[in-house]
């Protein structure tokens, strides 16, 4: 299955005219062989070309299992990995880069090689993964299943007196209770003004009485990640609160329609975005309406206005629009992650998105 | 005290002819403006010049207070970064670039400037970093004396038939009931066999009677790290193992007395090594010597045979030589931080390295 996502890879490159690139994400490195490998600081490395070559280079200090599907190089801690690399490298002038690798190590590539062209070609890898394959879409389902049953049971708890740190140890129990093996992010559980703050870091506020409450969660299940939010009220809801809740659904709703095969990924962030500007609320909706999903809860290929790619079957990202207000002390933001299929999507949260007041 | 470090860095810019530099990394970026922003994927940037401006480019989702000591200059996730701060960047054909900017900035910049030299220049910041301020060593003193207490307490749980995780989770709450907000790292506690493995991943393993039982923990407190390295044996030992870890001890001891100014970073990973080696035990002692700490548990400035840089006052580093023995099942370690003065060092760690047997 490994060297099945590599050929892909290839195959792109070659689409793209490129000869050769440097992988160094440890997340896209663990797509294409199967090791998931935490370097710290120390240099990681897959390089591939268009005649097939396939070679990971990696510290010895952490030692692999030997693949069929590609070499692997090691070097120690007294050695110059980026030299090492470099004897792989072939004659083409252009040379594909990870987006995210250290500057350190491409600028020593690049004091070795100067004549050559770098260029960022992560999209490439980005591409081969956002088309979530069979395997890979059992997994998100089921990863998402597990995240509406731990929904289902941390929005009971939001009025029984918990602070947002007590919230979240009740949630690192609860995805352990459902099969999951980690967060796939730090949750955000946050009651009233702190859910106007998107961003908000759990701390140690307790709910009270007719206050919003934001639950941004999701799980780790075999690789796979789950993200979903709703928000709740306690005891009472405002006719404010109401009217903006009200809001942000049917934003999500609009959002999720657009999210077909031949739109674009902007269309769904402007069809959930007109919506709140049409109501008044477009100053504050201040973020992008989401973010593709998979092995790493933030892939490449957001749900935003700058993003023109063509939605594709296959695709999974989330669709999470939400309102800010700061001087009401309340948020309100609704998220759901989509599978896009051949006639539009398969969403894979299920929990209620009816306004509910937690008595 | 910020504009202090800032004034520290941008002289050392001047000593080395630098006349502007892009510095990236949230834990340099926090020591220089007490600001902690982890920005995730999107861009994250702190410009300095010789002329003493100081820029803090960061995402208007993250909002920053006010400082006298620098300028906050917001872009949003419509706006490209990258082309924000090109506005600030000055004539002078040098960029001193961060070692762990990614790439996908650093080649959007090489493009709007296809002219100009960049060149890696994180050293001015880890050097002004490695010397530690007065407020520093003391926080630092008291982050291991913690360290000191918590291992005290987790020496007599080695026994008590916990597996490694459950150690761990011991760990976790002695840290929190010592006053320290979070781990440094996350712990080792390898019972017998992975203790030949100096990177082994906690695991369900129990440790039994005669095992080595490696404990390698950190905490962190108001920001700054721990970290020590102790090795106990369950009921008994061996007469290989205590000549193992006596072995260590005294290599340990030997790195730290070369921890003094004047003599070189690698005279410490020589002095430790080459007693490992004339015992007959080099090629078992398989990683560095030790580290550089302080707000971050690894900080650039290795205890290794390749740094040749001269050890002076205020730096603060490991020093943790090990033997593994896989096919004995069993490795040591021992580890301290040693803070350098005018005469030579102070060890932060006072918890005993005399042989423990624990029943």
């Amino acid at each position: 299955m490994n060297r099945d996502r590599i050929n892909r890879v290839i195959e792109k490159m070659k689409e793209n005219s490129l000869g050769q690139m440097i992988i160094s994400d440890p997340y896209a490195i663990f797509y294409l062989t199967g090791n998931l490998i935490d370097p710290g600081e120390r240099l990681l490395a897959f390089y591939l070309n268009d005649k097939g070559s396939a070679k990971l280079f990696v510290n010895e200090l952490f030692p692999q299992e030997i693949s069929s599907d590609f070499e692997i190089i090691y070097y120690n801690d007294i050695e110059d990995g980026v030299k090492i690399i470099a004897k792989a490298i072939g004659n083409d002038r252009l040379i594909g880069i990870d987006k995210k690798w250290p500057a350190m190590f491409l600028l020593s590539l690049q004091e070795i090689f100067p004549e050559k062209k770098y260029v960022n070609a992560s999209f490439i890898v980005d591409q081969v993964r956002s088309i979530k394959d069979k395997e890979e879409r059992r997994l998100m389902r089921e990863s998402s299943q597990i995240n509406d049953k731990v929904m289902a049971d941390i929005v009971k708890l939001v009025s029984k007196g918990y602070t947002e740190i007590e919230l979240g140890e009740k949630l690192k129990e609860l995805y352990k209770k459902y099969g999951a093996s980690d967060f796939s992010f730090s949750p955000i559980t946050a009651y009233g003004k702190n859910g106007a703050d998107p961003h908000h870091v759990t701390d140690k506020t307790k709910g009270k009485r007719g206050d919003s409450v934001v639950i941004d969660i999701g799980g780790l299940y075999k690789g796979y990640c789950s993200d979903m939010t709703r928000t709740v009220f306690i005891g009472e809801v405002s006719d404010k609160k109401r009217e903006v809740y009200e809001i942000v659904k049917e934003a999500n709703l609009r959002g999720i329609a657009a999210a077909k095969p031949g739109n674009r990924m902007s269309d769904v962030d402007k069809q959930a975005r007109s919506y709140i500007e049409e109501k008044g609320y477009g100053k504050y909706f201040t973020h992008r309406t989401g973010h593709s999903i998979g092995i790493e809860a933030h892939e490449a290929g957001d749900v935003s206005a700058v993003n023109d790619d063509i939605i594709r079957p296959g695709q999974i990202f989330s669709v999470e629009p939400g309102i800010y207000l700061p001087d009401d002390d309340f948020g309100v933001r609704i998220e759901d992650l989509v599978l896009v299929n051949e006639d539009g999507n398969e969403v894979l949260n299920s929990y209620t998105k009816d306004l509910l007041v937690i008595e």
